[in-house]
């Protein structure tokens, strides 16, 4: 998926050379190809460079397109033919380079065309509306909520006051309350030659019609792709949605769930509060996750989980049971 | 409890057709009473209209002042003599359109006599006063922070930046951290025809004096009754407060605690970090919750508890030195 | 360490007799020494008053030079000779008293000089700067942020939209990230006489250069000392940084994690999410704590660690699978 120019400043393309120099690279790669853009490696198209972190094997998905792609020396030989090998000692952090030498998010207060508002949209005075932002009819923006550049606000739409979003497309009847934070950079880390470094984060949030997101929760956008939640899912006060994650219809999401980087959850899943889930997980439709169980593992359709880490919500309770009675308190004599 | 008119809007009564006919509503009712108000089925005064989800029971706790109550057809006769059964299929969101024909929730910036502020109370630049709110004397407003119409705030009570208040009633005395929000509406979702429906919170949020909220935490208004915060009770920052969770004094709840809706916590319990209370328990006087304990059950005053789900910490610690005891680490061979 | 006055109001030295009267509190004292400060026991100066809880042990660690202690009547003996003391039925909450009396934090509005803006800085039109704040090169302040008082921000630092920040010193490209509260007091309640009283907090929040702070977390302020950030950690949203928490560099935390006051981080600590820690532990560098887990103790350097209460990662993993062996389900007869 490309990077949305409504949020991201394309600054247009670069020979790899003048790439790496302006990065300041050390990198060695044959042959100095136009790069126009940025991917993962399963989505890159011509025109883009992605990046192998750590070990790569023959076989991994990486698409055949790609123009170039930063790697170690030992995952070179991975990549597909007709790919330019960009070896570097730190693929991740190459790529974070060179993106921010092709792209560059926009800033809250980027300047641009004047927000396109209905006129029976209802902007609080304290509120601050981005340039290209849209605001459907009859949407209420509340005081002091800040809406970034570019951002899609549908109709009827309520965003609660010092709620802040960007980069994202909100639907219709939509309800946002207060201190929401909607669209910040996913939470992620590389190393670099200096130490950590954050990940740039280049994707969008989707949320559909109908959604509610709950007092001062954090929904992150995606890295590459986009954080998707899905019509009339349901989210409690200080819920957090990392990037690339993609909800269903009808989710209900109690207080305090975290959700970790591309997990998908399915339809009408349920979550009582604090539920946990790490990333890369499948969540099945209809699946009722227990309040507090941590999920590090994919979830089939229907099933009652609990407990940490999760286990089928009848054995964690018996196996709750038949510790007790092994610990049986000691009666006091008399 | 009837529903506080310097926080929703009241359209006037209604006969109970005009109510169905303006809702859509797919409903069964004998006679025509007029509707003046929405309650809780225990709650319900002459002119009422409640609701019965699920399956009732004869000695059901339902008011038998009720003029008229939603529920299916199964349940229609569990209902006192003289209170008008209307049959839907799905009472609770019945109940919410009828709700929402009566009554709608001030918008943040919904116009109105200006607020009274004492001349001595400081307001920052930045800060938004809501129509008929009240600000007492040496309050102070910091800036960003949003004030809904109607919301009461006492003398010498702090509101910090970015912080969030509508539905309140705040005493003197009261500390507010930066971006807490209050009285934004409690998680409640029910089954309509077309999917998950939030269910509207018609209820407030009373806080008492010299309470003291933490940064970023949350307390959400009541359903149909009030989210109560006793004298003196202090509370960390990121913590969830659902609605009609009654506090009492003196009560300590450290960081990513959360209580979920209708819970009771009586005067001087400490809480741990992170400690989870389901919905509708007791906790008694004086008890003790570890941190990141998560409590379901009652818990008596002055116990200690901890573990998830909780028991008595003693057995709680007991269980877990038990468990290290069997399964201890092999000594590694050299 | 000294109260710093960027971010406290100094009232100017008292006698001893006159700060007891003036906060009407019933002490006995030999002597009537002036009273310049307040500090805690270990790191209080002459001048300075501080203050022992509860039983004191001779050879505990109270600075010699101290001028007066607040004690109990049983623990004035453990005081060094040469320090007044000053015995009270609530040392804690005799010493909260003096310390107001002494200073007084800065309102978020107080006024006082001009910041120092540098010219190439970017102040959103409904950010606000307070007195005395110095805003460094190319940093951006977005909508609706509130800077306190004193507060120095550095070179090409971003600071989110309706992020809170006072009594806090911020370094160069450091992310903070929308909805954001730095500074706030930390979670310190002591009994005073008519109940629960906030214990108030004269430090600072310290954050070093290249740390990035996700959306909606939280950073409290020191009691006596300062919270501190180290260079390039990375946070992730909805984290809880309590009262003097020192950590170092290229820590990850992930989100919901909360670190409890006087904790120390060395570098290179790795947590997964919702990750819980004690007050007073410290966690050697390069350990790795699993997401979910409570570590109520200190960890070795390098070492991965898991579960509540936290054990050697390999030890609890070891016991949960004993437990779904002794415990497995029964098979369902067809």
């Amino acid at each position: 998926m490309p990077v949305d120019e409504r949020f991201y400043t394309y600054k247009g393309p670069q020979t790899l050379r003048t790439l790496l120099d302006v990065c300041g690279l050390d990198a060695s790669a044959d042959g100095d190809p136009e790069i126009r853009g940025i991917a993962s490696a399963a989505k890159a198209r011509e025109g883009d460079i992605c990046f192998i972190e750590g070990d790569a094997r023959r076989g991994m998905d990486i698409a055949a397109e790609t123009t170039a792609c930063f790697v170690t020396e030992q995952a070179a030989e991975a990549l597909p033919e007709g790919v330019v090998p960009v070896i570097v000692s730190h693929p991740r952090y190459a790529h974070k380079c060179v993106g921010e030498a092709l792209y560059e998010l926009k800033a809250w207060t980027t300047p641009g065309d004047p927000p396109s508002v209905h006129p029976s949209a209802s902007i609080a005075p304290t509120a601050v509306i981005g340039a290209g932002a849209a605001v459907g009819e009859h949407a209420q923006i509340a005081p002091g909520a800040v809406i970034g550049p570019g951002v899609q606000i549908g109709a009827r739409t309520k965003i609660g006051p010092n709620a802040n979003i960007r980069c994202a497309l909100i639907g219709n009847d939509v309800t946002i309350l207060a201190g929401v934070s909607i669209g910040e950079a996913g939470f992620g880390v590389t190393s670099g030659p200096a130490g950590a470094e954050d990940v740039p984060q280049w994707g969008r949030v989707i949320i559909q019609d109908l959604v509610t997101i709950g007092a001062n929760s954090c929904v992150d956008r995606g890295a590459f792709d986009d954080t998707i939640i899905g019509e009339r899912t349901k989210i409690d006060n200080l819920v957090q949605i990392a990037h690339n994650v993609v909800i269903g219809r009808n989710v209900m999401m109690a207080s305090f769930t975290g959700i970790s980087g591309t997990t998908t959850i399915d339809d009408g899943v349920v979550m009582g509060g604090r539920v946990g889930i790490a990333d890369h997980v499948h969540i099945g439709a209809g699946a009722q996750l227990a309040a507090g169980s941590g999920i590090f593992r994919d979830i089939p359709p229907g099933e009652a989980w609990g407990g940490t880490p999760a286990r089928p919500l009848r054995q964690y309770l018996r196996e709750i049971a038949w510790i007790q009675k092994q610990v049986a308190p000691k009666k006091k004599p008399k």
